[in-house]
């Protein structure tokens, strides 16, 4: 398989670079049925715009949706749905004073090297998380095909930037408030302190990190497949290719290795007549299935690599050390707008996994 | 696909339960022409055998390497490499007591559903543990042809358990000490301080959790491929097909959701004439793509799920909440056993990557 | 993906050499709680066992199957199936003494030039039609699957062997009599006349090829997905698997050539309150999809390579041409045999179809 | 896997409709580094537009390439290539008379079961065989990738129509002669009584089909996996997506059938110091790997479904049996539009293959 492909049943390709004609997908496998209209789509997509915040990049883009093919008469029909947004606001000059000198952090030395200089340099090209539009995209189809066929919602919310951590009441809560705020934070208190802290090191030239927590509610017990497509194994492959992700963790994840298993197992009672566990350090999955409680995910997104200091890098042309000044327009964080990305890349593993398994139809039932 | 495969050109189908004839594993797209015998693999699989210490489970297996096919003559021949382990030592009767009662933290209650209650209880049955032989079988053979082919060198070890770190100086010291002490951590005070602890805990009935390293020297710049099949997807996805495992980071992993970009950017540097970064925070991928820097990857592993203590759980017959002890015998922490487990999926995700993109030839070529 | 495996949801991998330790197959996917005994798997290799007719290769193999994993209790229990045939009668002189003279028809050759030689020589190895006996293991559990789940049925029979060809009068006749006599076709009158004529090649040194014919009754509409995944793009995939295929047809297939759209079209009747079609040229598949007639395929085999007569060869070490008399023990006419490889693979192919669309569920219904 | 999809290393995945905005193809895993201009794909677009001679249909469409990503400078970057042909000359109006009467030999029946009448049924949607135009701008690209990376040569010519059958001399002919005519059949004697025989059908209101050759020269040996993969599967599953083909055949083919081993055997001799076969009943195959010798491939199309003549079907919404003529522009007969659709199809399974295992680069070197 190559690169530029998720999935198996609910299936996406995603196509296009920074400063080409636009970024795009094509979902292959959608169950025919499915109502979906173009506004649907494009208020996710409005979600992961830039310009549209003080603490988000300059570069300003309607990306406003065109669905080239798949969708007739407001419904899906179960063929390939290829969906475009299109690159307006595009500034390739500076990319041309730094192509001998990679910029650390990026793709540049390594993109290089494999595709031997060819790849498309302006604004990291086919590397830039502008890609991204095209998961949501996708996405917005994912969650509608999760909410009409089996109930299941999926919500993300940033769970810390710089370090300052957001206790989380409830998935109502998240739901609620996630985006009451820039930043994505359900917890309002701390959302405006990671706003300010976003600004002070904009301000320094530099940039945050920060984590995002993903969670999938009312999914049936049984997703998944043991060993090695376990659902976890699935997820992980999928946050992982979203770009800046460093670390992917379940339930109690990396706290899981300092707790012993009295106090990490989680116990099974009886909410009314179903099966539940008292607590979720398995994050909702146990032996690579999901056990029916909430699914829980957490991705760790390291600070944006594009930043106004001095850095040290080559000068490939010469080969000898250098300085560099990153040119462009960048987010301090990536985290808010990684929200709506996560989420999409949460959905459309779970439409995949459903339809792999037969939960999902594959004609969507009319409903009157 | 289905659960039990991973990878595409260097592909892996694992088989057997817990309490059945064996577990196994079948190679396919092995390169014809590598030198390998069964000692080789026995060798690795000797690393992971239960029985061998206090530490480890008492369940007593010789763990025997059968090959069925694929190699002939001292080599691989370009044909699928069927190997298995037999089991001898198994006492499924406590199984039956507990069939209606799902162990916190395992898995039967979640298959239990998947299968409708068809799946093999005995042991964990599919579940088990014991199914990563097949994964340390078939790494030997990736670590063999990573090694005669590319001098890659993958290396995993004991870095942390129930809460004690090791802070390792070196590779060199990784490769030379990880295996001088039952729970393969290379800093040998630390390494012994752990075995005071599960000691301490298994007499508690209770299990500890921790963390393992892995590591890949040597590797080309560029392999993975950007988007959804970078190769930290690739990585991820197998390594969370390890039971127990809760985390996957690369470098600096969750760590770099609270640094800036400033600290956590490698800057590029010259090592002689070969480009480096003076730091290794990206874990020796950008982009997707391996950097030529050191790959380094860490995994959480949960606590043991089966614990001697009392929990609770539901008895499915009866549906009402009840007592259990885990009857059985078992690890009262997984990670010793788990480091040859993580080096040798390490080494799978890395020889099929090198050879989907033909770095490794299909031909090993013959070396007098 | 690799070579050695098909499908995608009934996923099998084939294994073993004709002169190793015997050959298998691992079958992932198969869904839970089919009951299946180790007899049903035995009776359909005993159809494909050679040394059971003088039109056969005298090479004596009992072919009994041994179950390594995924079955408990009577059922398939949703792992993998692991399944094997020794190999016993084995004769691998004749091959050390024509190891520099490539056969022609056969793979030496090819086989040698891309594995390096280190392919394994001994009756062909890897290459022998000796691996369809993992084909027929499981076929045997994809027939019960579809016969269990969807009653369909798959029937494949001799259509013609050395020119002589049947009129096969209906489905019902060839279930009925194509075993009933030693070369699987239904008509016995001309199975006689094609028995004879196998004979008399065979005193006279050479070989016949011939065509099988393969048939699924009771399919649901709409099997198949348009496109690259068209039910024939699926079925023909398989089948070309099957050593000694040149050729596969659908429907009319050749004869659609030289036919008017007026007279090759089906039109569309009612048969009941069931929509038909009255005559069935398309072999039942429109569009790529399954329509509910009954699916007709057919197959070229070519006459068996291994022949006694002198052929022209290339001595490899001396790269001169020279004569060579192909040793070992050889079917003078494969199509016999073939026929249960045929229909093994015509339902592994339709049970994975009927899995990937959710039209078998992954557990079987208990019955009572 | 998704049915829209066709390969692995180089990857095919098609999307478009009829009637819709119009058709296109991404294309994932072309190497960085191959020049390629819109015209040289433009060029190949023409030779199956609609609309050009008096035996075609006579919907016109320009059909102009709109590259959408992955050529940059002149060159392909690594990066998915997404390209388009918009359609213009819709007339979407017979559809909506027909909608509850599907056409004989169409998909219109099965392709409403399996979607639940949600598909897009304006000219056939999804099902039309303007898709292939999708098929044809790849296949541009792969031929040039395959003339660049190894000098290999794919041809297709028209072999047989309406049952008129031409005798090719050699292949220097047909790439010589096969665009010389309308047909598409290097003979030019017999391409005139093809032509006038299509024109005399169509009066009829009748359609033909017949037979398309495809050769690829050249080929290294080796190429393809044995078993499932091997080259004759993987060719026979791309051939059988084009729509109206019914029957693939390779070498002597059906003709296999009725040859005995000593005169379908192809004896080894040598050329110069080549190895090659002194015949080519293998048709380039043995053992499912390619012999160095010509690939050659036949397939059988069926005449046009879309005829003028009066048909029956049923009216779906009363269910009972109807007469029916079917509305719109269509071929004749499909074969001479077939042609460069086959090379196509032919061109992108081989590129896939040379891909997978390392034959062509992934990066193409620069020629100075």
């Amino acid at each position: 398989m190559t690169g530029n492909i998720l999935g198996e049943k609910f299936l996406i390709v995603s196509f296009g670079e920074s400063h080409g004609k636009g970024t795009g997908v094509v979902i292959d496998g959608c169950p025919a049925g499915l109502p979906i209209t173009e506004e649907e789509i494009q208020k996710e997509l409005d979600l992961r715009r830039p310009g549209t915040s003080p603490i988000t990049t300059m570069r300003s883009e309607a990306d406003r949706v065109d669905i080239l093919s798949g969708i007739h008469d407001g419904h899906t029909t179960g063929a390939p749905i290829c969906m475009m947004v299109y690159n307006k606001d595009v500034d390739s000059k500076p990319y041309d004073l730094i192509k001998d000198t990679p910029r650390p952090g990026h793709a540049d030395f390594t993109a290089g090297v494999k595709y031997g200089g060819f790849n498309d340099p302006r604004g990291g090209g086919r590397f830039s998380a502008r890609i991204t539009a095209g998961f949501v995209m996708s996405g917005a189809i994912a969650k509608k095909l999760l909410k009409t066929c089996l109930d299941v919602e999926v919500l993300a919310y940033t769970l810390e930037i710089g370090g300052l951590r957001a206790e989380i009441e409830s998935y109502d809560q998240a739901r609620e408030f996630r985006y009451s705020n820039e930043v994505r934070c359900p917890v309002s208190s701390v959302a405006e302190e990671m706003r300010k802290k976003i600004l002070k090191v904009r301000k320094e030239g530099d940039s945050l990190g920060g984590i995002v927590e993903g969670v999938a509610l009312n999914l049936p017990v049984g997703i998944g497949e043991p060993v090695f497509g376990s659902l976890d194994s699935e997820l992980s492959k999928a946050l992982f290719s979203i770009p800046a992700v460093k670390g992917v963790e379940f339930g109690s994840g990396f706290g899981a290795a300092r707790k012993t298993g009295s106090t990490n197992n989680d116990p099974f009672i009886l909410k009314g007549n179903k099966i539940a566990t008292s607590t979720n350090n398995s994050g909702g999955i146990l032996g690579g299935l999901s056990s029916g409680m909430p699914l829980v995910v957490r991705i760790s997104l390291k600070p944006t690599s594009s930043i106004a200091k001095k850095q040290r890098t080559i000068n490939l042309a010469e080969m000898k050390e250098t300085d560099l000044i990153v040119p462009g327009r960048h987010d301090p964080c990536v985290v808010p707008r990684a929200v709506p990305v996560v989420e999409s890349v949460i959905a459309i593993v779970l439409a995949d996994q459903c339809l792999r398994f037969g939960i999902i139809p594959t004609v969507v039932p009319r409903i009157d």
